[in-house]
């Protein structure tokens, strides 16, 4: 057995993050025991065809019962009644993690519920695809990327290092960071370019001289890139605005000063404005690559 | 010899989409030669090392003298000094071509320069990378995507079609549009995703909240879908919009508008307004990939 062993872990929602942890839970036989649980009667025999858990629960009571770590992988507008549901449940010295895109809402709304002698440290791991449900899990999804541990004043540090230890088995590397500048920082990374991205598709609906059918055949000059982050999951992406406002305008304001500089450069011919702009962003794109965040790969390798 | 060959073609810009045409026509047969110039001795030389032209010429007359397709390559703020310098030397019945972003200011500089006999026929593939150079281009470049051709009036209908045929030799399939249309449907389907992606990327850099190296570590969580556009040629991308300003500010008007609409809603907590907006927009990503214009694969099917 490694080290890094559960007897048992319970994951509360079974979708595309909540399925993979179990696919790579399993490839990395880091539990004796994957009990799962989700609210919809549908996941949960769609999750039961593809047998990733090795114990499927109906009831969310039963499916914590006896776990030593439990992770929350629902929308996070969900994490309140969740919380109360599984509070009386939860075995005394267990983990109760979550993998929610916001970390200052989610210490909010389960806080409170956390019963004594139990170490609740919320986590987010940075991965996903655009695909949402039980079958879009795969056990590859978190190699090397990063998870994101945010342990509450009090944490255990045993806790958090049996955390993370359980979170580089499944393939991740990990952060510790603070909740708030957690918040901040997926702000800009995450949750803004999904928000621009939804706000860029619509617009390009909604154009009455453009067609739909133009959009769509001539979408491989830019317009697909980002119509992959808008296909994400509409109710966990609700969830993430609701509860991560204040970052969100903070991050979006900064963004409308700087579009209004660049609409203004176009309006007034100013080359020397846009090319220093447009020349500056390639670095990043050229570090992000070389620490292996992206593909070198011309159009992301893309096979069509 | 296929029906739409040529004795000589023309290549005037040997980066990214002149290689590319380069690599197509001979992978097709559809030329007997090809001449290719850049204004760069740099490129030239590059040029020559991978050998996709038959004859590389530093001086443009030599280039296009006696070719019957002519096809500009080079960022469009060059267009017109092209024109000059070309136009005592076309063929009398030769294609002059080009494969621009934008149409109407094309049209603008490079027709008052043709000589009579000779048929300009403004045409814009819908095909690139992220990559600049005469090393970036690759024959399947255009396969399976759109060719847009932007005739203007009095363009003879014969060389109307051999240009079609010439690109659907390349792998390209066809459309005629007129001008205008053309730079609106790309205003929205192209230039504005890609200002976006360059203002977004340029956001993030300057937040001082939030380290560059953050922003590179958790990019995976949607910022570096963005980082692929915002990675194009600079120069390419500042003459677009110098020379589609009026589509353009259209369409960035109405995306600021709907952009509004979103922050509001994030404020005041309108979860119901962002689950409509964020659910429309999945549809439109399945039509781009059912109609072969991006892969269904999660995340691009990236390796990394």
């Amino acid at each position: 057995m490694p080290e890094n062993h559960f007897d048992k872990i319970a994951i509360i929602g079974l979708g595309l993050i909540g399925s993979s942890i179990a696919h790579a839970a399993r490839r990395a036989h880091l539990a004796k025991e994957i009990a799962g649980h989700d609210a919809s009667a549908d996941v949960l025999e769609r999750a039961g065809k593809i047998s990733f858990c090795d114990t499927l629960h109906a009831d969310i009571g039963a499916a914590v019962k006896g776990a030593q770590l439990v992770i929350l992988c629902a929308p996070v507008g969900a994490y309140k009644s969740i919380a109360q549901a599984i509070a009386p449940h939860l075995a005394q010295g267990a983990i109760l993690s979550d993998v929610g895109s916001v970390k200052g809402a989610v210490i909010r709304d389960v806080g409170p519920f956390v019963p004594a002698g139990v170490h609740f440290i919320p986590a987010h791991p940075i991965a996903g695809t655009e695909y949402s449900g039980p079958e879009a899990g795969f056990a590859s999804l978190f190699d090397g990327r990063w998870a994101i541990l945010t342990p509450v004043p009090g944490s255990d540090g045993m806790a958090v290092d049996k955390l993370k230890t359980f979170w580089k088995g499944l393939g991740s590397q990990v952060d510790v960071m603070d909740s708030g500048h957690h918040d901040l920082v997926l702000a800009i990374t995450s949750h803004l370019p999904h928000l621009i991205a939804y706000n860029i598709v619509g617009t390009a609906h909604d154009l009455e001289k453009v067609t739909e059918g133009e959009v769509i055949k001539y979408s491989a000059s830019g317009f697909r890139d980002f119509t992959r982050i808008a296909a994400s999951d509409p109710t966990m992406w609700r969830d993430v605005f609701l509860n991560n406002r204040e970052a969100v305008l903070e991050v979006l304001g900064r963004f409308n000063d700087d579009l209004k500089i660049l609409q203004d450069a176009v309006a007034q011919g100013n080359g020397d404005l846009l090319f220093d702009t447009f020349t500056r962003t390639r670095a990043i794109r050229r570090a992000i690559v070389d620490l292996g965040q992206d593909t070198a790969a011309p159009n992301f390798g893309r096979k069509s």
